[in-house]
């Protein structure tokens, strides 16, 4: 008797449900794993008790289904002394469904909560092999090649900027047009970017959030080449930050916060573009891409699906072997590719974009080009139906 | 010795080539026409006598290309004697290419350049055909059942609000979502947020500029929604307008005017976000879908494709019988399905959503879904390269 848990955590991806399917599928065919159970919502639903038992008949479509199936929490556990009554609970629960195998799919922050339950669960005795499975769009996940969910978005991103850069070109004397992307403090998003470059849609100018951005330079740039060209194309981070190392976006009128204590970024194209106007006149709109970054599935990178699927089903593999208090990590150079790390070099860290790939402060090098085409590879096929996709809900 | 000349005008869409290509393909299968120009950036190119000249070798590619490969303007030719020279200047590159074809792809203000050239040519004794295309994804052209690129832009944005209908349901207490939709005096893009309903994915509250729109009683909705559910997702057409027929953006600040005195519009996404967060407190994300909207080509319709590359070589079709100053127009029910309009009957008109359509102030009738469920009906298949499509750059 034992059961193995899972549960979906932080922002959704395109591919989450794959590392969900990963992982059902390879314990379905486990003889010593007699129930197999989904948390809806997170670590929420543990604490709730609220589940969803996952036979064979309940996984069509799911695969190709955008955003968390079991529903996602952003919930913060803290230290064990100072949430004294939910670990318990948890581990309570665990007991009493008999939970010997618990794979939670998730960012660096969930990392950071599997960790927590990891140390708890040795520190009680309670014998649980608990795993991390990554995701997150940022890619911002350290040790790990990549992180599932990010070779899709930056399909997206690039797809999109390639249709942007055909419509923006349109006219003879166009606009100044300025496209916001999703990652807060790492560049890997924007960077994606570069790669309508390959086929004949070049960016005109790429801000990551890696280096202080300078609106002087940014200014002088965009009218030098806005002169020359009378059009120019602009991806900016929305997690750029000034010389001071302040957020540009800091009086953002929905400037909330994210119970992590995060800021929630966004609109920082329309500040600019209003800069660009102030101060140079030119005609300029901004841009915000927004969600669909992380729920475009019908541009889900192929490889993106199989490595996240893959991902799932390592972890269980992993456990079963009895290691704990890790997250699988994906090493294209390595045989086998799925490997592991603890959970500790992983845990609320972040992994920014290498400042080296960085060129003149406003491009992108070849060296990413070469790192990120693998993970944008192939098109997924989707059912339609009615003219738009067939998606599976809960 | 005949020349036919082709020109594409307007914002741009996924298929406005496909109308290109249909007429290029049409000309080239023609003995009597000797020549066939494509006019740079429209009706700029042919003042300016910027023309590229259509082999058979130049068309791969261009059909699955979204913006107007020849480049398009928003030029606006006023009546003859306010711009005699331009006139004069046409007629001019006219005689000297040889001209007698003259097609213009576009929408009801290119239509009504179209009407003022013909006209004119009519008065000065020139013998030239002269017939309009239709293109606009605001499907707000007058006589024709459609017009060919609102078929795709309807499927992009069910597409994309069906995929954010799945991530905005992720967290057990979500957020009001307001999704910003383009189509400036008419409903019939917003009205494709109807469409996810049909796949389990409805959107709450669908608001139209053809209705006046009650700010109290869509904070009233939002609440009652917010209240059952924790989450509302709401579609807003941008030309919005309040009881005394003002648009509610009136405030915005890129509130520019194009060439034609239209207002640019966008941005009420937003504002109206601000309300519901100062009325009713409650956590609020605003989205603009903006440009991909007209130029999203991945996810095309396959029927809204064909009918542009139909209208491309029915246009033609109908000059070599001897007709000019009308509009090609597709007609479903009828046999032929590509039939034509006088231009005077779509120059500068509006064709509003029919106000029958919209139930309860925001919600949208199953006669409109099936209405557009044809348009939307089946999936290009584009060529890709490092992960991204392949277009053709002119």
């Amino acid at each position: 008797m034992a059961t193995l848990l899972i549960g979906q955590s932080g922002g959704p991806t395109t591919v989450i449900n794959a590392s969900l399917i990963g992982i059902v599928k390879a314990g379905l065919k486990e003889a010593s794993i007699t129930k197999i159970l989904g948390a809806r919502f997170g670590l929420k639903g543990i604490l709730d008790e609220s589940f969803i038992e996952f036979t064979d008949e309940s996984l069509n479509d799911i695969i190709n289904t955008p955003s968390a199936y079991l529903g996602s929490v952003r919930f913060h556990l803290k230290d064990y002394p100072d949430d004294y009554d939910k670990y318990h609970k948890l581990l309570e629960v665990f007991k009493k469904y008999d939970v010997k195998y618990f794979a939670y799919i998730g960012g660096n922050d969930s990392m950071d909560t599997c960790l927590k339950i990891d140390e708890f669960f040795h520190e009680v005795h309670y014998n649980c092999k608990v795993f991390g499975i990554p995701k997150t769009i940022d890619n911002d996940l350290m040790v790990t090649n990549n992180a599932p969910g990010y070779g899709s978005a930056a399909k997206f991103i690039a797809t999109t900027l390639e249709e942007i850069y055909f419509d923006t070109s349109v006219y003879e004397i166009g606009r100044v047009t300025i496209v916001e992307i999703m990652g807060r403090d790492a560049g890997w998003l924007t960077a994606a970017a570069k790669i309508p470059s390959l086929n004949g849609a070049p960016i005109d100018l790429i801000y990551l959030p890696e280096l202080p951005f300078d609106i002087e330079l940014f200014l002088k740039d965009v009218k030098r080449i806005y002169d020359e060209k009378k059009k120019v194309l602009i991806a900016v981070s929305e997690g750029l930050k000034g010389d001071n190392g302040e957020y540009l976006l800091k009086h953002r009128e929905f400037n909330l916060h994210d119970d992590f204590g995060h800021l929630q970024l966004g609109g920082i194209a329309l500040i600019l573009a209003q800069v660009v106007k102030e101060r140079l006149d030119l005609p300029v709109r901004g841009i915000e891409l927004n969600l669909p970054q992380r729920c475009a599935m019908h541009l889900a990178s192929k490889t993106d699906l199989l490595e996240a699927e893959a991902c799932g089903k390592y972890a269980l593999k992993y456990m079963l072997k009895g290691l704990t208090g890790k997250m699988v990590t994906i090493m294209p150079e390595c045989k086998p590719k799925y490997r592991y790390t603890d959970l500790i070099n992983v845990a609320g860290l972040v992994k920014p974009f290498p400042i080296h790939w960085i060129v003149s402060n406003n491009d992108i090098s070849n060296e990413y080009l070469e790192y990120v085409l693998p993970l944008i590879k192939g098109e997924i096929k989707l059912k339609y139906q009615n003219g738009i996709p067939v998606f599976k809900k809960l």
